[in-house]
């Protein structure tokens, strides 16, 4: 499967300045909480249960060391609603899905540490 | 700095199928093209030159292993129309950006191997 077809309009503004528009930053955070949701759904799923929402949100933030600038760290917030799940299971299930999620392994071994806040409402 | 704000539309279908919508394949690829079109500019005016145009795509490429789907490949295709830019230099500064900008960086270490194939026209 290849992907090629998504143009986001972005400027120097959007991206460094208060512009309008989206910026690479903002998209690596919504790849990977869009991704994360995801992937939990199915998680929760294949364990027999419907959740009602799963709500991601990726802070990325951009630093600058002695190369250039860099994305330092990846915060996920995550609230699941889902009835009959416990919470010992929830938290497996959460930390199960930042470790596989197809865009957490795609940014591990890179320059951010992605930090997971995961609550079950 | 520190960026939160970008929601976009995608479904299981817009990912897996051929719906509508974007996914985090896509914002994973926009990011990376995004990315390296402003920093191989920046390299380029930083010499003393103006590009005309820079245009970049990514071909983002989803396989499947033993823990599940992963991103196995980003292709850059880059494309630079530049008075007085030759062909030695671009090559160089074509090379800086893909191993500098900070997405690039990011994403190295993890699943995926990066190519670029960057012409000056």
């Amino acid at each position: 499967m290849t992907f090629t077809d998504y143009s986001g309009p972005f400027t120097f503004a959007s991206r460094f300045e208060e512009g309008s528009g989206t910026n690479p930053e903002e998209l690596v955070g919504a790849a990977i909480a869009g991704c994360y949701s995801m992937f939990l759904s199915a998680l929760i799923s294949g364990d027999g249960l419907s959740p009602k929402s799963i709500d991601t949100n990726a802070s990325v933030t951009l630093a600058k060391d002695d190369i250039g600038p860099n994305i330092t760290s990846i915060n996920l917030e995550c609230s699941v609603v889902c009835e009959g799940l416990s919470q010992e299971k929830f938290n497996e299930l959460a930390q199960t899905a930042k470790e596989k999620c197809p865009i957490s392994r795609l940014y591990s071994g890179g320059t951010a540490t992605i930090e997971l806040n995961a609550s079950l409402v």
